[in-house]
């Protein structure tokens, strides 16, 4: 457990960070944001970058002015995205360039123009541009080394460039991300590279990106470790209940996942004892809250499930709005019951409160359909 | 001005009552409609009764329990919603019977059943199921007074059956609606009809189904010298700033209209001075909000028209939902004000801080860009 101070405030660690995309939580607004125990939210460089864009974003004055939120705000750096969702046009020691699904314009996305975002949009904590080799697929073992040798030493040159491109580091901390798959000794080589760097914290990137449960656990383990004890780590993108705890236990101190407000936007909810989908007809007559031990918003406020079915089979917006806002604060309590427990020294009876910690897997599990936008 | 008092409390009049057509205020919750000043809200009887259906209604213990809206609640009959947009299968003295949208079964809807679905609502305020005649069109005069007449009598008969019907007279209130179209006689042989009853209130129906602005006016100024004077009169479905002030003028306590919400979430938002469309080029790098004079949730809390903007240009659920907040809490503001000039008796200075108020036409106004669901 730790605290984090940034030039907008300070989150307890471990940190549960939901994920603002285009500068706005959807259908939530910021003080309902700051209800459901959120310190720190995350904004996605590659949406921001192609709209507003950097320009606009600066003469606003950043996002925290922009979007209303006076908390820590993280970016990712944009290359996630531009390598897995945009029609990419070329990807080079420079970078990537892409087309914008906006209005089809080629834009390109470097370590410098990803510090550039950053830098505008204000975030109080930036991510280095990585190169994030994906899952090992079908690649016989030696080709799968090789792709991960390339990606570390890609992403270490790239980290020297975003950190001479940085001129802000006295307002905005930078992340450092190692990569190295799941091979310990490359993972080892990228921490060496990265961790040479003073910075304020670092990330552990390219985990799940394809590779199976067991093997992101492994990594986890086997990565956390090797990262600087007294700085933030960060696991990017995890993701479940089990997940988060299982990374805690390994020492990570901070996650961003969208599961609480994409699923919720699907009707899909958090509960300690499981997710639960409000679409189902079993619960049209119920008179009951999602969760009966929740204050959020809407299990507080004694919205049932029988009313937010009904509003998820309208297609009225309150449903999703409401939902999300559930699941963040069930992901919230959770992180808080969490820090308690570890605070404590009182692990087993935390496991024992959120039997979803320790699950091999959600019983209600369904990617495919609930990650549906 | 006055004020009426209802099971649930109190509310001012002239009043604004948004629409929370199918048991919710699209994007909004209870707690941000009470936000807005609204003391009173409107829930549609032909929606419920689709869905979740009047048994499922009463099982939940009403609208109030239901939506968790503490307020009063009025409902409308549903009768309009089954003749205007529905695929109706048979109309007859009994009532009407269409296909419902949902999943295509056969509905009925009549005059005990409009009241057995309001029941089941329990809305403090129920409307009686009537007899609508559209606009003139293309019809002679004669052919025109022979339709309306025929619609008045049917109203009444209907009326009579409303009231039978109504079993908790004690805890929700019945208003009589008034038809007579255009004719001066014949609206007012439909007030001497339907006010013949001792109800707590009536309406003015028939407006604004298809004649002109200049013949809605005629008419709302006609009728409602007629009706009761100690009883709250009722305009439904009405409407622009300017229509709601020139029937106050004409002695009208209540009104309702899908605008602030419909609008909102096409990015259509008031402004004392005029609607203003968010997704408009020139607001793209405009800090100020909304209306520097408004105090709701997205003005007051600093939310800019660029930021807007881009909510609605990235479809951002939060667009819809702060823009709606705007603009249920613009005609809240501009009825209180009115209240207070009413009460003061000084029409021409709330004219002046409403200039909307005494305009001709709204400059912007485009219905058929802003009624898009």
């Amino acid at each position: 457990m730790g605290r984090v101070h940034t030039p907008h405030g300070s989150f307890d660690t471990p940190a549960f960070m939901p994920v603002a995309t285009a500068g706005a939580m959807k259908g939530i607004t910021p003080k309902q944001v700051r209800g459901t125990g959120s310190q720190i939210i995350l904004n996605n460089a590659y949406h921001l970058l192609l709209r507003p864009g950097p320009e606009r974003m600066a003469r606003f004055g950043g996002s925290h002015r922009f979007m209303r939120w006076e908390g820590p705000i993280l970016t990712d750096s944009g290359g996630y995205q531009a390598f897995s969702m945009a029609q990419i046009r070329d990807l080079n020691e420079d970078g990537v360039t892409f087309r914008s699904f906006i209005d089809g314009s080629r834009v390109h996305l470097g370590p410098e123009s990803s510090i550039g975002i950053q830098q505008a949009i204000g975030s109080d904590i930036m991510m280095a541009f990585d190169d994030c080799p994906p899952a090992r697929g079908e690649l016989d073992a030696s080709e799968y080394r090789r792709r991960v040798i390339a990606a570390n030493d890609r992403t270490a040159r790239w980290l020297a460039r975003c950190i001479a491109a940085h001129r802000h580091a006295d307002r905005q901390g930078l992340f450092g991300i190692v990569q190295g798959g799941t091979e310990p000794d490359l993972r080892r080589a990228s921490v060496d590279a990265v961790c040479a760097h003073d910075l304020p914290g670092f990330a552990i990137g390219g985990v799940a990106v394809g590779e199976g449960p067991q093997a992101i656990h492994d990594t986890v383990r086997m990565t956390a470790p090797m990262l600087p004890a007294d700085r933030p780590r960060y696991l990017m993108g995890v993701g479940y209940e089990r997940d988060i705890w299982a990374a805690v236990q390994a020492g990570v101190d901070m996650f961003d996942c969208v599961l609480p407000t994409r699923n919720g936007r699907n009707g899909f909810v958090f509960t300690p004892a499981g997710p639960i989908r409000l679409r189902n007809a079993r619960f049209a007559d119920d008179q009951d809250p999602i969760d009966p031990g929740c204050d959020c918003e809407a299990c507080g406020g004694g919205f049932s499930r029988g009313y937010l079915r009904h509003l998820f089979m309208a297609d009225e917006m309150l449903g999703p709005t409401l939902a999300s806002i559930h699941n963040i604060r069930h992901f919230q309590r959770f992180m808080a019951d969490m820090r308690r427990a570890l605070s404590d020294n009182l692990p087993t009876s935390f496991e024992r409160r959120w039997p979803v910690a320790v699950q091999e897997a959600p019983p209600d599990r369904d990617d495919a359909e609930v990650t549906i936008p």
